[in-house]
């Protein structure tokens, strides 16, 4: 599929897709977040040349919020290897909501469910290697910096924000903690989980993580090998179980995508190479960023799901 | 019944329940509680004239631990009014354990089951009167001297002890501050409800308060009344209903009086009048103070529990 | 206090109290129960020598519902002994609806909380003597008319109507089967329960059962023991920790009375003597039925509350 | 790969994982089952020629348990279409047992969360299309037969053994009833629930159908679509996010191929073809059954699971 023609479509798509930011809300909790305009839709989808094509508001700038629960999965099994983690963190998806204790006090003394819910996240953000919250900011900034080949700001009024009102995560973290799940204290756990939930990103990096992740840790740009394969793939089977918080089996119905949204409105997304369909785009696999930051019921951006539900209709991007 | 018998049998009854200590452990949290003589049983009942009628080991202090939430029901009810309370918290009876998140988060955003149960004390304790927790603090117990005529300590140790260790505390007082069901800071609601587990208190002192609710309100020796009939009516029903934790059903059955339980093994017991058994001990009413430090795995002492059982029966105690 | 001054408080009281039928609607579930007229409210109060005053619609007739359940406990307990049956069911409240599943798995394999739950119900009806449902029902209703003093009748269309739509009860009862708690048939075990959920009682004859249970088994006015004063006691018990549904907590609290309703809008209420207020009605005890078939979201008759809310007030019936 | 190549491996595997039957035991629940030889392991490999790679114990026969779920899915979806099928039962993983009433009470009135738990499983095979249960199963069979070109027989002493200790199943499907999601009458539904459940299969007829669903409802042997695309994508979903009960996140992590398992012991799965990699074994895809009838904690065949985590490990058949 020519170039000229994959733009044409996409900013079809994007137009197409955009009344469904009728269908959600901006989340309310943080003032950053709750007066963002609310109609706005755009993507960026990066292909293994590096190639960029973009339709919508796609010069945003957004927090990760919940999509940085994949990365800081990805960033500690590179750092610290896959048996550590996976001793501390299960990769089962749960019913429940994500900052739910019930399924906790229920199956305790278990590890939390899946490194996406919050629970498991913030056990995950507080192993980050460092011995300060500085020093696992410093450690997880860096390499996601080496990803996308610049530096990357934190949102400090979101952060500020944020750590005002996280009674919900603190109650959680207060419990891993009692559970004896929690090594560092709680309070550095959570400076930790919400600084990398405050990092504000493009959709251009968010689209370039999606393609390292696509490429099974490897940079087809750079050509290097950023994690590895198996980290790779443990990742995308959490984005499929668990990406899309209670909708994740839905999304993996529908869109069959592997995915992580954030309640900012974006969402990453890893399209794997379909090397039996070389008339379709992207048949080398792609990273797509997502941003539309009207959140429907479950916490995913609305429009997003749906214009990522389109696209993987007419492209074929289901991995199923 | 003449005031030797009295204490014979309460001599004897005391043996008699010793060797329940055997069915308990010490609470292990905090090696303040956790290194006590596990063997250790003593009583102390008063009876309205003022009279002690004490047996075993009778000279013991201990903190308050959970008998200090019907404490500072009582004294936010005398404080407020009770219907300023009954506004924050219910009264309700719940099977789950008295630290439980999920009932809860069932039924959100629901107001505590009860006074009794952690979400509800931390909830009473946060509103005390007072702009800080020392003033909190100091109003508490100066309502209690003047129940028992001296002054309080705290003991400085458990407090630290429990202070450090307050996670599944915290976890509950974050999750009510998410909920907004807590208006005091989420810190300064643990210190104060701390320091009120953290009361050290002795049987003699203990029996006085439960003598005063016994009667309704009224210090029968000082003849005055401290707090209304209403509140002390209401405290009674929540001893009843849920003062011994998970067997709080069980002692109404099998001993009958309003009581409170505590893990450093006081139980805090109040025998109204029955006026209609003249030939029984204590047919005025009486307060009762129990100290066992083994508690069984709800959490009652032991052979506090089986020593208050044998009393009820011989003497006729019950109210059902 | 005279009698006239008795008859004229009462009829003052329920007209009073005859709004309240506005804060509940009729079950709706059973045809039979939804068709009453919503505006009915009567009371019939016995007294130790047999006296009857009454008030308001007092000639009704209407079925036991859950009723039944203290007075199934109570059979059950003096056929076979309380040991027997505390074996087979605990005596707990719960904070969870009375049909609810969730604490029975959470605790599993756990006998049922108590026996005024439909599972703790249906357990007991289950052991009733007897080898068919028909001998079993027939030991109970012979019971129950020993009691009374006259034959009772089954309100066979609420009867058929209830084994109809008993889907709910049906689950429980299968998964106390599969948890091994139900040795009966679960088909038999469902008959039973419903059966004695569907007989048809007046005002008067529960007030004669609230009677010999306020009156610790024993029947004043025939003057004989109908059964122990243990069983009556732990009755008592149950109907202040459990008897009022997720209500029975703030019943306590506010009105003070032993007491079972039902989902037909009745009421059975035990006073039990309280000899040190000559002054006041009925210092000798009494028993008391209500009856208002509009009942409120927690399965109690909202008028019937309210008239034994002021009752007790009034005469000071609390037990607490 | 040559065939003799495979065949070999298969054989060296198979002996490999034979002693993880060690970590797994027969189900208890059922004579038919408990008895079995608890030392097999068997496996069958169907590819797109119709060739198929035994090894091991590969002549057994078993029934289908709850391998039928995920077929009795596909035959709904192909009889009613997708639509109607997703209005009755959500395609959400859970972290919850498959026969648990929990999430159901928390979060009703939802409908089933998935089809491969027994409450969704039981509603799939309630409504599959005829007028009785004999037409019902008729229907089934005739679509399962005219996959696998023979006919097959229920396992009549499995089947009478399981509708006599359907206690819990009973219990769900009465829940269902009561919550208006089971249109058809209880017993009913659980006779043919359960008749699906009795099925007896062969480890060849199985990977058939493996093979069917692998190549999206296609059968590469016979050259016909069975059931569509969109059917087939969504079981390969479900298989991938719930198919190996409250492991299925660790089985899709480890091993990665859509799968679903039995208590009898047996796995489905299907491996859908990679062309990318044409140096490896099976890349046009493969159905493959596994037998060991030993299960785990969690309800899965322990040597058929370590036995497939080899396989694709060694091969790469994980979709991730």
């Amino acid at each position: 599929m020519r170039s000229e023609e994959v733009y044409e479509k996409l900013k079809q798509w994007v137009e197409d897709n955009r009344s469904h930011t009728m269908l959600g809300e901006p989340a309310q909790y943080i003032p950053a977040l709750a007066n963002q305009d609310r109609d706005q839709l755009g993507i960026c989808i990066m292909d293994i040349d590096g190639e960029t094509y973009k339709a919508g508001e796609s010069d945003v700038k957004f927090t990760l919020q919940s999509i940085s629960k994949i990365i800081s999965f990805v960033a500690l099994c590179h750092f610290k290897g896959l048996d550590f983690v996976l001793d501390k963190v299960d990769v089962e998806p749960t019913g429940e909501s994500f900052n739910s204790i019930i399924p906790f006090e229920i199956h305790r003394p278990g590890k939390p469910f899946n490194p996406l819910i919050n629970a498991g996240a913030i056990t995950v953000a507080s192993m980050l290697p460092g011995d300060t919250v500085s020093e696992k900011y410093e450690r997880f900034i860096l390499f996601v910096e080496g990803m996308i080949g610049h530096s990357l700001e934190l949102d400090q009024e979101v952060y500020e924000s944020e750590w005002k009102t996280a009674h919900r995560n603190r109650a959680l973290a207060y419990y891993l903690k009692e559970s004896n799940l929690l090594d560092l204290d709680v309070e550095e756990a959570l400076d930790i989980y919400i600084r990398l939930c405050a990092i504000c990103i493009s959709l251009e990096d968010l689209a370039k993580i999606g393609l390292v992740i696509a490429h099974d840790g490897y940079d087809p740009i750079e050509e290097r090998q950023i994690f590895s394969h198996d980290v790779a793939r443990i990742a995308k089977v959490l984005m499929v179980t668990c990406g899309m918080y209670n909708s994740s089996g839905k999304f993996a119905a529908h869109v069959g995508i592997p995915a992580k949204s954030g309640v900012s409105g974006g969402i990453l997304a890893s399209v794997p190479p379909k090397w039996h369909s070389p008339e379709k785009a992207f048949r080398k696999g792609c990273g797509i960023a997502v941003f539309s930051p009207a959140i429907d019921v479950n916490g995913n951006s609305a429009a997003g799901t749906m214009l990522l539900r389109q696209i993987s209709e007419e492209w074929d991007f289901s991995i199923f």
